[in-house]
């Protein structure tokens, strides 16, 4: 659960860190940034920040912000009924950047989030470069992670279903609640 | 038909605008630009620089250049097999755009390529600010124009099958042919 002023502070920060990665985002579209919590109630430490351009029943282009240090927590995209799951490419534009998949333990940059071991299963680290690019089939488990820049990237896919993603984490909920401030 | 020379030269340009407009492209995904003359054989006027991101059986993600006054010119993306056709999305990123559809003829700031009057049909005229969308259904046709600075924009779409689009000129090869310079 985020409030309402966390929302608006967190749209602005986003929006600040995708200008200053030298992408236009207006006035009208910041308040339309997607502030996701994952049901958590830690943005800071696990979270994601979404700026979706195009989303329609075909495919869905977006930009992510993660916060300085702010981790993505470990997923995949399953099959949906007759769609074979979602197909996603992200691009990394600007920041620190480190991915984590299937393979050898290299974690070296990154860290696990505190406490969080059990959930976050993979530490096969890539160190991604601005214009560096991944492509994730259907049920590939990823999570990543910002350095202390943060970091803007986009994600290309195949029509985003976020609220049906499997996460390794059993606490989250991928709809952020977002209460009216008291 | 361009030569190799020509075609070098373009990319590097292309390139530089799509460094100008604060996106990253690298070196080697220069090389990659794909210069489209549409068989016409007169780049300046009629043609467009394609740097592709991602490019899956799904989806695709471009960086599309049009050099100042340069023209693409009107087509459509028909249904292709059990596919019922390219859905493409664009989104403005840099320099002046304007985009032609079907509509009351608005015609004002652009103009059409001299002697194609009969090529260009549509005069609904469509002047995009950096960060404005177009969305088009498939068989819904288009042609867009840049101003004196050029332009820069993105292209999301789902499966890129170039070679099937439909062109009012019949004119029109949509594979460029380059050709070694002797």
């Amino acid at each position: 659960m985020i409030t309402t002023t966390e929302q608006k502070e967190a749209q602005q920060r986003a929006a600040a860190m995708i200008r200053a990665a030298g992408l236009q985002i207006s006035d009208d579209e910041i308040k339309k940034i997607e502030i996701v919590d994952f049901g958590l109630g830690n943005l800071a430490a696990e979270g994601v920040e979404v700026f979706t351009m195009v989303n329609t029943d075909r495919l869905a282009a977006k930009i992510l912000v993660l916060f300085p240090n702010q981790t993505e927590p470990e997923h995949w995209h399953p099959k949906v009924g007759d769609d074979p799951g979602k197909q996603e490419t992200v691009r990394h534009i600007w920041g620190d950047l480190r991915f984590y998949v299937d393979g050898p333990d290299t974690l070296a940059e990154g860290f696990i989030v505190p406490g969080k071991d059990d959930v976050y299963t993979l530490r096969h680290e890539i160190i991604l470069s601005p214009g560096d690019q991944l492509t994730f089939e259907p049920y590939e488990k990823h999570w990543f992670q910002a350095g202390e820049s943060g970091a803007v990237l986009y994600s290309f896919s195949t029509t985003v279903r976020d609220g049906l993603d499997g996460f390794t984490d059993p606490e989250i909920q991928r709809i952020t609640v977002v209460k009216e401030q008291e």
